[in-house]
């Protein structure tokens, strides 16, 4: 096997990825890799051969700190997509020719579902020219849509801030007393984790937004305008949280409603935007009472000031968790967390094979939401609480929280 | 002299005008007020004779504490106007009746400038009545806009939660590596101090946002295109701070060059929003780059999760200061903060009358900027930075800040 070790980050990014990298590298550290080598931009850096040795970047237990309170993706990221290798075989020889000359044994890729597609995709051509290297995903999104793993590494925090800033929201709608809707558009473009999330907000101390609207279900605009104008009939401000993938019968987005130009990104998604600003206008036009609309937009996945401490100490575990799969002799899986109790909340590490990942997504169970499909039961919050809890305090210089930080590599 | 107290919210929120809710509320109570009364919505709520006790609902440190940590208008909050009395004196004989039946000697109305109206006016017929009753303007406004004062209670807050999450924003727009236009819009309707605070992100681990538009700077679409264009041709990634009031040479605002509907508010302010939409949509038609906006939105205003503590500090100093002034037999005056030494940083407190602050606005001095008015200079930052220092942490329970809550009074 190789000597050294490789590990790279794709897709979105979140508040918590790097806390997988640390747990990756300083694993394969003390499990005896000679170099740990982080791939810039991914398998699409690799392919170039952008490769950083992690040693000198990573020197002291202050940095590793600080990379758990960094955001976004300190490797860099890519949305590359590996092509079929019975099909297009160029690609795979100079990816393992690299490697080979890198000395690799081990390969871990932190992603969500398109990034273990690649894990899979190199972890089977492998097994066909006999390589000896081990391929090992390592989960990651904030969008919670992952096959197999109770949760993903991400979910956690991006699910206390959209919680936390629920609550702010609420607090700030109601000062006036007067009607007022406002309408929070949520990431989660097939799966609504985090529009769910918004459930959180309720407590002793708040009564929570008025209705969630998920994208597992099918969207009415005018049941909806007509729900709004009952609920305004009790009190004045309505709250209401939207996932920016909600759908109609007919499976349009909401957002393809309004007059705007929609791209599609290097995936073929549809860039998803302006459905609070469109319902926010419906409403509006419909209804005599102001309206705003919010989106949270990408704090959602880079607030690297409100993180739950749950999910950053998650995040490591499961990067030592592919770490400990691989040097064992593992390939072609992703480590998963499984829940073992809620109260106390434990949760441990599984393996499973990337064909019951890749390219497959986890919903919302409409069993964890009320009969009309305006609010979540106490079934996920009790599922979505635990990852939410404990915080871990940025390292604030001058006012500011102070992050880890590579120059792009040339 | 009346034995009660009473005291308003006026106007938006801010994350730190309960901290001075706190201090009028302590410093009443040490100095021997019966009863201090909160009006519920402010001066609207006050003519419905809506008003509360504050002592039953803040009865320990505790509750101080957590009112300091809770965002948003404790009382609520109004956006009422007095009409002058000369030609509309029944509503000032009804205010009067109401004060007057509650014993009232001292009344403090925490607010910005359109609530500074409210005191001046209020004095000035209260002198004209010969009533005994102080009149004093507790400073409050994220938007800094106020005259005499170095800077308003809520502008830290808000200056180090936009410096933050722009750095945080920088983070997440470099990972790819690839074209991308970021336009991030903060709030600020004439004076762009909010979005000057941008300029915080530049630090030793952040090279900064690319650009910064003040609506203090007339707006050309073309040469904002052409700079856009020439920047990243130096690198890919471009994130620049725009405020939602940017206007052309001839007046209009930016985002009217859009083609959604402007409503106006109870002043006659024109709802600005989608300016950076535009501008992201401008870009993307005729550069070769990907783009995207962000609206940082109400929680600017309303972050109780990301708070300056020299700034909840401030809040409450200066509900303290109007409290002693009041009570010395002043009247018709607001506090204002003014700044000794820079380094170290010191402020106190001084007097002003309402009349040199009322309805007036402080703009950002152009000489703050550089010489083609994109970037801010180390002047404004030397001004900005003391606000932002140190942090005042939530109370969490349960992974949420706690908050202090009273129900809508009926």
């Amino acid at each position: 096997m190789g000597k050294n070790a490789i590990v790279g980050q794709s897709g979105g990014p979140t508040s918590v990825i790097n806390a997988s990298l640390a747990g990756v590298f300083e694993s394969c550290k003390s499990r005896g890799a000679d170099i740990v080598y982080g791939m810039c931009n991914g398998v699409a850096g690799l392919l170039e051969e952008r490769v950083v040795d992690l040693s000198p970047l990573l020197t002291d237990d202050l940095d590793i700190e600080l990379l758990k309170r960094t955001p976004s993706s300190f490797l860099g990221s890519c949305r590359y997509k590996l092509p079929d290798w019975h099909t297009d075989e160029a690609v795979y020889k100079k990816l393992f020719a690299i490697l080979e000359k890198l000395d690799i044994g081990c390969f871990f890729y932190i992603g969500g579902n398109d990034s273990m597609d690649t894990i899979g995709k190199l972890a089977e051509y492998g097994e066909c020219i006999q390589s000896d290297i081990r391929f090992m995903g390592v989960p990651k999104t904030i969008d919670n849509d992952l096959m197999v793993t109770d949760h993903t590494p991400g979910y956690g925090s991006a699910a206390k801030y959209i919680g936390v800033v629920m609550k702010e929201i609420i607090r700030d709608a109601t000062v006036y007393g007067t009607k007022y809707v406002t309408v929070v558009e949520i990431m989660g473009r097939n799966a609504g984790w985090l529009t769910a999330a918004a459930a959180l907000a309720k407590s002793d101390d708040c009564e929570g937004v008025d209705m969630i609207c998920l994208p597992e279900v099918p969207f009415h605009v005018e049941h909806f305008i007509e729900k709004v104008r009952v609920m305004q009939e009790k009190k004045p401000s309505i709250v209401i949280a939207v996932s920016e993938g909600v759908k109609l019968e007919d499976g349009r987005y909401v957002c393809e409603l309004a007059d705007d130009v929609h791209a599609v990104d290097a995936f073929g998604h549809k860039a998803l935007t302006g459905t609070a600003r469109y319902l926010a206008n419906v409403v509006a036009r419909n209804l005599d009472t102001k309206t705003r609309c919010i989106e949270l937009s990408t704090l959602q996945r880079c607030a690297g000031h409100l993180t739950s401490r749950t999910d950053i100490t998650e995040a490591y575990q499961v990067g030592g968790a592919a770490v400990k799969a691989a040097f064992e002799g593992v390939t072609g899986q992703m480590v998963a967390l499984k829940r073992i109790s809620n109260s106390p909340y434990q949760c441990t590490t599984e393996l499973h094979p990337i064909s019951e990942v890749a390219n497959l997504e986890k919903k919302v169970p409409l069993s964890w939401m009320n009969e009309d499909h305006t609010q979540m039961t106490e079934d996920f919050l009790a599922y979505a609480r635990p990852l939410i809890q404990a915080e871990l305090t940025p390292l604030y210089i001058a006012g500011l929280p102070h992050h880890i930080y590579m120059k792009p590599q040339k």
